[in-house]
């Protein structure tokens, strides 16, 4: 049996599997930035009504995955499985709200390329016939993620120019094998964690964008295309120092990306004057924008095709308090609009 | 386009992929347990000529790894994705393993299920034409576990009877669409997230058997089989408690285990004389007991079908803290014998 794939690293999805419907929820910040619109639901406290910020991002998890699931028009108990993952220790926030929802559950870790992996193997599933339809998502809390990886907010630490704002939101696509799409998933292309020995935890740019250098090249290689084949080249999380290293380096590798037709979710969801140094991060960032911002182009027919790739920081304090460095990984998904 | 599914639950692989290898690592204790000669490597010291148990954990997961590839006559280039996780914060062994061997990575996260949810993703990507070969591997270690879940073994806290023994070890399987089989992956009952209020670390076999006894029972009515259908009927580690209850909840909903064709991982990895208490648990100890002493049975002809569910606890100490209860998950996954 031939396999799906063009190269070494994509997958080639014959059914081209369907994004039906996504939903995004998100922290007030975020929601005061330029997405503001696109956003489903804006919450006025990052508590979310919650005794404990934690909890809020489980509410919060639960709450996107049940707003895709309203404006789609399907039940929870017709969702064949629920792929995702967060930033907390154990992933509780996905995992509490698969509890509340009673969906089959398969737990996701990827940092912050977690929107992008649950994508991928969410396609594999519906392309393959396995499940239809299934439920993908990710998200982060600004308040959990740096009690969790840096400092308690309580400490008042301040942050250093390379440091990125975590992003307080969660975003949810479903997929089937049929209906009206937002956009088809046509290509995956599964990253290698690669290390280019970053210790600074307030760096998180330049720790991904060798890993995002590598996923794109690589998938330009397999696929034959070029930057200029899609509408918009997407990364997740970058921000501006890991968007300045990946200009570079895929300038190096022959891949030079193009000014206008490059977007990173880091530096497109907050305003500059939001002081938040060197852009947005966290899963829920590339998560939220891909469903208040890159899904709708793509439905409007004003952007064709887009390769959305989000990067993730696989940091962890247990290990890096023991010297070790911070490895990147990337994953990219092809998208195509509705209509074609 | 029809499902590949039976029931509201289950898989059904068409192309039954293949276990073409495997391999597991194991600590010095579980290397002195009754499956001692199923393993590939014992450790003598649980350090494994690292400078911390983390480090050692990662080492364990790469070597296992390593060793599956090695008995496939695989090289790592040629190896298309890599599907695991573990147990410590952000799967750092999984991931750093998955830097040194360079290999496309899909980190998951299902506590001590994440053996079976390997192979079920890792089947579904050999099925359906995505990738092959594909590495599916688990691990944990009792010393990073115990640190981070409950107390640091320096504390010496007293163990209690419904405690199990977090297993250090890692399994790994090498899935291929062809080639001579171990076993082939049949079917896959994905697990609901469930919840019956537990709240005692130490008794994670409690915690787990609700989601046991739901996915097993949701697996016989999907497939309209019944326990005796399958050789042996195994769980990850439900150790005596969890057993137990997982009994008395399938008596009860008419799915009756039978004495010698029902075990569990956790019980059976140690001896009885070990002081292990409700017996071993872990990502680790399903993962290397698949390898040591399920495939080997299979592959000789023994047995013919197994049911293979890891159970997992979700337990995480950042939500536990905060009051939360321990949800429990378990996914299934059926192996016959490679010659059937």
């Amino acid at each position: 049996m031939p396999l799906h794939r063009a190269g070494d690293h994509t997958v080639v999805f014959p059914n081209r599997p369907r994004i039906l419907e996504s939903a995004a929820v998100v922290g007030p910040k975020e929601g005061r930035g330029p997405h503001a619109e696109g956003f489903d639901l804006v919450l006025e406290d990052a508590l979310f009504g919650q005794e404990s910020y934690e909890q809020a991002e489980h509410a919060m998890f639960q709450e996107a995955c049940e707003r895709c699931l309203k404006k789609a028009g399907i039940e929870k108990e017709q969702v064949q499985a629920l792929l995702g993952g967060d930033l907390l220790n154990q992933i509780m926030a996905a995992s509490l709200a698969a509890r509340e929802l009673s969906i089959p559950f398969l737990g996701l870790y990827g940092a912050c390329s977690t929107m992008a992996e649950s994508l991928i193997l969410g396609s594999m599933l519906v392309d393959g016939g396995y499940a239809s339809p299934v439920l993908c998502a990710a998200g982060s809390h600004y308040c959990t993620a740096e009690r969790q990886y840096r400092f308690p907010l309580e400490y008042g630490n301040q942050r250093t120019p390379a440091a990125q704002w975590t992003v307080t939101g969660v975003g949810a696509c479903l997929l089937t094998e049929e209906g009206a799409a937002l956009a088809h998933v046509t290509h995956a292309t599964v990253g290698q964690v690669i290390d280019m020995g970053v210790r600074d935890a307030n760096n998180m740019g330049a720790a991904m964008a060798s890993a995002a250098a590598d996923t794109l090249s690589r998938h330009f290689l397999d696929t034959g295309r070029k930057p200029g084949d899609y509408d918009r080249v997407i990364t997740g999380d970058l921000g501006r120092v890991g968007a300045d290293i990946l200009h570079e380096l895929m300038a190096e590798r022959g891949y030079p990306l193009l000014e206008g037709q490059y977007m990173d979710c880091g530096l497109s969801i907050f305003h500059k004057e939001d002081d938040v140094h060197a852009g947005g991060s966290g899963c829920g960032c590339s998560a939220s924008i891909l469903s208040a911002a890159i899904l709708p182009k793509l439905k409007s027919g004003a952007w064709r095709r887009v390769l959305f790739m989000a990067t993730g920081a696989l940091l962890s304090p247990t290990v890096s308090q023991q010297g070790e460095t911070i490895p990147g990984v990337a994953h990219a998904v092809a998208l195509e609009g509705g209509e074609n």
